[in-house]
């Protein structure tokens, strides 16, 4: 099996990580289109012209190094992640994916291999959210998901809008947003799952769906001396039986759907007051767009179920929501496939976060391959992986490309 | 049956009800030993003397009445609450007990009823918390649950003593603490209890036991997406277990205890985060004493097996504590039996806050009767209780007195 130049990876790694390093505290400030994210574009644009790759600027800023394949330029195995961070960040989410599709087009390069089809690498404008408060910013106005025109109007709490941004850096592109024939995106894994049960790599097969709820229960404060419990309308009380229901749910469900209350604030608040009312917060995940569907309708139903029982007024809307994805069938058992002829331990999992993958999932064949997190932890300066992981990955990512870009 | 002249007595509330009157937004702040509480005091003594009592202010401010009885003056039956008010207090709490006591005096002049022993009639100082933090200061003194140089060097939050403010008001009185025979304490209910059973007098057989707890139960905050529910130490969610198994418990009990969590934060706070640390308040109160003792052991021993189920560390402190008080049973039954005699419909029940009759149960026979509460509320402009009723609990207060006074 062909294998990458762990040390020109590991390299690479270290010298982006020093743009936009502030402190150990602070971490890395790559904010999308910031002096630093230039600085880093610049840098890896520079690689790409080393590489003799065919570069292409998109009017979002997308810049990708295509290697040429037997075809021609077209329709290219898109390899690629982002290299903007959130303002306090680490030096892996994002990074590894792109210079790991570098060090895939490196290694092609130097054994002078051939494909039948193109190879590229790509780095996606402000895939984290901080800035314009719109994350994956660059693969949705790649894949048309929202009009190019509403994206460069979006500021940042300055007043500053994309567009004047892109201008700013120099990076508002001029050439075409490319079609891509397949895409790969290998990421840290951001969770704990890979570590725990000492996993090389993680085959990504989908996206959970994520959907985030805002809820109250109301019932009536009153003194918590004379009030007797059976005439209570006690809305903390309705809410601890419901957060004790919602996760019997999603275990009896034995499908890995998750659901977390996150936000849980309460009236009055105070010590011999019975809660008149309790706001809160449901998020729930799940991979399959049908079990998915299904715990959407149980847990509404267990809201109100609950609420009634306790004799409370009740509330419930979605803030946000993003369907599951499941990756193609092909490209995930290329990525398999790949993984095990590499003899790496691994496991199949969706990913928790969302990723540019996801964008991209409607447009091309798409797989993701995950490193693991150390820790668990993302988006802060303790964000961490092995070299030696990463290299790992990266050969996951080079075998698949090689499988792709040949395929008939 | 004697009973009492409820115009008269209905226009002696009134009347005190205007002094201190602030607005009715407001209400009425008569804060102990301020220039209204003062004003209130001496009409008080003003009526003392039109009724021909021996007049008797201790080193406390604490003012009785004494209606001579064939045994003399010494050990009186007294009648007695207070007339301080909260800052934005209502026309009620604590003033029916009073001048409901006066009432009875009124009648048994009017009748020229000679009673074997005295009857009395007592204003306590200072049985609000707010000025001097302090609750049931009089009785504390009076029953020497406290020494009388620690409380004559409290402060307000202007620097100014109660020694001070016993001076400048002119009760700094000189003769000794009375001790009474028995004491009769009239008082609205606070609760919703009466009013929603509909019934006209509350037969109070104690205090409730009350025990506020501060806990605190944490795990680890971490990632809602990618963190199994099997491996999560969700501080919530052991906290909505504890706080539903609480409830379960008092139910279980079928003793009228009732356990209420008023307060609840968690941290850090966010949708898509396990919440590490949760910190809430328990609040438990049962009016009889093995019991109220059996339930904090229940109680510890919930909060940890809970914890440790959820892998949760935990703490749990006591904020404050007051022990459960049986009255005398032969107050009780002499108030019941008065009460059954005038053809009232009734109900036996605990107090569910704290009273006079408290500290004064720790020297002699002592009972109390409620007056319900229209809308449970107190502390409030928003307090109210019918002068019908009120009248009602006087009659009580009046045919228990004369019992008790003429008692062998």
């Amino acid at each position: 099996m062909l294998e990458v130049n762990a040390e020109r990876l590991t390299n690479s790694l270290k010298e982006m990580a020093e743009i936009g390093f502030v402190s150990e505290e602070k971490g890395i400030n790559r904010l999308a289109l910031n002096k630093s994210d230039k600085q880093a574009r610049d840098l890896f644009v520079e690689w790409l012209k080393d590489e003799g790759l065919h570069i292409n600027i998109d009017p979002i800023g997308n810049t990708a190094g295509i290697r040429e394949g037997k075809s021609g330029l077209d329709n290219p195995v898109m390899i690629g992640s982002h290299l903007d961070t959130v303002t306090e960040g680490g030096a892996f989410d994002g990074s590894i994916g792109v210079l790991g599709g570098l060090e895939v087009i490196r290694v092609l390069n130097e054994q002078k291999i051939a494909t039948e089809r193109p190879v590229a690498v790509m780095n996606f404008t402000h895939e984290e959210g901080p800035r314009f408060k719109r994350n994956m910013m660059g693969s949705v106005a790649m894949t048309g998901a929202m009009p190019l025109e509403e994206i460069y109007a979006m500021k940042d709490k300055d007043g500053i809008t994309v567009l004047e941004a892109l201008k700013e850096t120099g990076y508002l592109g001029t050439d075409p947003f490319l079609k891509a024939g397949a895409f790969l995106e290998m990421h840290i894994e951001q969770g704990p799952i890979l570590e725990m049960e000492k996993k090389e790599v993680g085959v990504v097969e989908g996206i959970q769906g994520i959907i985030w709820y805002q809820c109250f229960y109301e019932g009536a404060s009153s003194h918590a001396g004379p009030t007797p419990l059976e005439t209570r309308r006690d809305s903390l009380l309705g809410a601890a039986e419901l957060f004790c229901k919602l996760r019997e749910l999603a275990v009896s469900r034995q499908d890995r759907t998750v659901v977390t209350v996150g936000c849980c604030d309460i009236y009055p608040n105070e010590i011999n007051v019975i809660p008149g009312r309790t706001d809160f917060t449901i998020d729930m995940r799940q991979f399959d767009r049908d079990r998915y569907d299904q715990m959407k309708g149980l847990i509404a139903e267990l809201v109100r179920e609950t609420a009634e029982k306790h004799y409370l007024e009740w509330g419930m809307e979605t803030r946000t929501e993003v369907f599951p994805v499941a990756f193609n069938k092909g490209v995930v058992d290329v990525v398999e496939s790949s993984t095990k002829e590499l003899g790496y331990s691994y496991r199949k999992m969706p990913s928790a976060a969302g990723h540019d993958a996801q964008l991209m999932h409607a447009v091309c064949p798409t797989g993701m391959v995950f490193v693991p997190s150390i820790g668990g932890v993302s988006h802060t300066p303790r964000e961490l992986s092995s070299y030696e992981d990463i290299a790992k990955g990266t050969n996951v990512l080079l075998n698949t490309a090689l499988k792709l870009a040949n395929a008939k």
